[in-house]
């Protein structure tokens, strides 16, 4: 049952004529917040529309845009989401009214528009938050599942407490970047079956991981749990993310303390964050919880998103990539408001800015796995990618792209794209 | 081999009387850094000295201080330390100049000094760094073995990884609390062996974890790793760490991705971090390694330190504590410059204030185990304490405290205190 308010009305249509194209991402309905740099300029909070960038900076200089003041001209959106769920309905509303097709004050004004629409082709993507925490959770039961059985006994491989708890682990909030950045194969210790001891080596087993993160807007206190029923009013949006993985070294550090060098080299997410509002008339049902959850992970309503997801991967120097995976939000066996309240249950805080990574998002199918560790069987069953190449695991040079948007009647809500090339390894020390 | 300059000698005093008693833990020798408010007062950069607190801003303001402007005037000691070591180097020398008998321009300036020096009785210590991660490592062979006899296979204790890597895991820095802050008991899913689901309930073996942890001061990019023989250089100093642990839960959460509410509800440091160069004469061997590590692991020279360490528990109403562990942080196995080593191998970036915890530090004896969880074999064998009262795991209104210091000839290198009391659990949700 999709619920639609005025900014995500699905007749609506701008001005901007790029963004009323059926497969446009960045439609009128979609205003998601990122922070970009111009050539030569300072960076800014901007929305995208169309093929274009909005500043909101320069539409709150011209008066057309009331919100606190300054909180556009930052080089991060934190303060701009420490301001609220208000504040984030009120200046959706106005940029809403702003871009309609209706002859609004920006509409009219030429001159502002030179001044406060930028081509996104002219425009540098930033980190959009300072992310203060990244926690990552494990919350696909196909993934959960896919990952016991290669890793662990294929008759147990999903373990006792994961339809119990959103499983999870604290990541590494330094090595988060942003879409674009390349991305250094680690070097670090792997373990051969055949051989007494490690070696220390260039990773030979890098791996995606397709998922999703939200961004924490409304921060709780410590020892002040959040309820699954009220989790989802703390989150501000979402972003597409990858959770680069070597597997080799996941391998054989992981027992007993979790994943650590082979996820900390570096995450990428998408530059742009789609807000909750715009994703409202995608809601859709999650996969049946049975076990009926323990009390605190409760909730009444739809807590899925309908949300289509591919990866790409595209050797270097080929014309075009291959589409290993097209997944969906939706398969996620635990919601964010769950994972939300599972985090903080403990009476763990969190703050402003803080992304929570879903874990990698398979389907049931071969072609619906978000990693190629489950694609290829550990690298078993190598891949076929379009330009007659196989792949196991990813080479240098090769560039990894996601994507997802939620389809609307005629018109997509986008999350762009989600990129990074894989560089060469640093030389051994 | 102890390596003493200008501002450790031991002969050293202070014209700061209480600094020279022979177990004072703030001689004219430490000097640590720290952040307090006086009443009324904004937060400022200061360093102990015996029972006072020199306030760095109002040196700087007199001109006695010589360094960035306006670094002291702050809530953090980030900006101070971002400076890198040359500046830490300058400013311990001023203030050893500043500080020593010898008719200084402060020890003459009564008036100064009633403006710059606070008695730590009259201030309240903060946070001392902004923390953008924490990292808490599990180096103490002897609480690794110790902890897989009680969880994991008794004749297996040490997994294989365990003596080739520094293990570790990212840890929640947003719950990182100074000494002083009360810990509420979390709530969680405990699983009981009779019982075929999990329970929803207050932790019921809420532990402590005496662990020391070190500051990042120089900060590494994206894709460079530190190698060991340079990664001292990038650390400013170290403080006391209470990793507070819910056993039940992390017994239930902990496979495969390691702990995560069962430590995200607190973990407390001491307020003064006591610097690298304070610590200089207390250099020891670390325990020998056995395989030699693997190449990136390996560096030249003494990198343990040899550090007193007490937890001492005192229940509520209880007239004095009782010392439950007296351990050393020479006990450790791996070196801080071989965990920051392993840390960066990957690539993984570091940043001003990092939050490295050492692991639990337990030595070869039962009153040298730095948990509760080893001192009562998981609750088996509870412990009696100077009251009378038995102990298996900490009960509400329980204060733990965490003690440390190098000791010189006729001096002490102290740390102060670390210590919460506990407090009841949030009402189930």
């Amino acid at each position: 049952m999709k619920h639609f308010d005025q900014t995500t009305a699905p007749q609506l249509k701008s001005w901007v004529q790029s963004a009323n194209a059926s497969d446009c991402e960045f439609p009128i309905q979609n205003l998601p917040y990122g922070v970009f740099r111009s050539k030569d300029g300072e960076p800014r909070v901007g929305v995208a529309i169309g093929d274009s960038i909005v500043d909101l900076a320069a539409l709150a200089d011209a008066g057309l845009l009331q919100c606190e003041p300054g909180v556009f001209a930052r080089p991060r959106l934190n303060d701009f989401i420490a301001l609220g769920p208000d504040a984030w309905k009120s200046v959706r509303a106005q940029l809403s009214a702003l871009l309609v097709d209706g002859n609004g004050p920006l509409q009219g004004n030429a001159e502002l528009q030179r001044r406060a629409l930028v081509k996104q082709a002219d425009a540098t993507m930033l980190l959009p938050v300072e992310i203060p925490g990244y926690t990552d959770f494990y919350s696909s039961k196909e993934h959960a599942t896919n990952v016991g059985m290669l890793f662990r006994d294929p008759k147990n491989a999903l373990l006792p407490n994961w339809t119990e708890l959103p499983v999870a682990y604290n990541g590494r909030a330094s090595s988060v970047v942003v879409s674009g950045t390349p991305v250094r194969r680690p070097n670090g210790q792997i373990k051969l079956p055949e051989q007494e001891r490690p070696l220390y080596t260039a990773c030979r087993k890098l791996d995606l991981e397709l998922e999703m993160g939200f961004i924490v807007g409304v921060p709780n206190a410590l020892g002040e749990p959040v309820s699954s029923e009220d989790a989802e009013r703390h989150i501000f949006g979402m972003v597409l993310l990858n959770d680069w993985s070597a597997r080799d070294i996941q391998a054989w550090e992981y027992v007993p303390l979790g994943p650590f060098n082979s996820k900390g080299f570096s995450t990428t997410i998408s530059p742009w964050i789609v807000t909750m509002e715009a994703l409202e008339p995608f809601r859709a049902a999650q996969p049946e919880q049975s076990p009926e959850p323990l009390s605190y992970l409760r909730h009444s309503g739809e807590h899925g998103f309908d949300i289509a997801l591919e990866a790409w991967l595209q050797p270097q120097g080929a014309a075009q990539g291959t589409r290993i995976c097209h997944t969906n939000f939706r398969y996620m066996y635990w919601s964010m408001a769950q994972q939300l309240a599972h985090h903080t249950v403990s009476g763990c805080n969190t703050r402003v800015g803080d992304l929570m990574g879903s874990g990698t998002i398979s389907g049931p199918t071969q072609d619906s796995y978000g990693s190629l560790l489950e694609i290829t069987k550990n690298g078993r069953e190598p891949l076929t990618l379009q330009t007659g190449e196989q792949r196991s695991f990813l080479e240098d040079g090769d560039e990894m792209t996601l994507r997802g948007w939620c389809q609307g009647d005629g018109y997509r809500v986008g999350f762009g794209v989600c990129s990074g090339v894989v560089t060469p390894a640093p030389k051994l020390g």
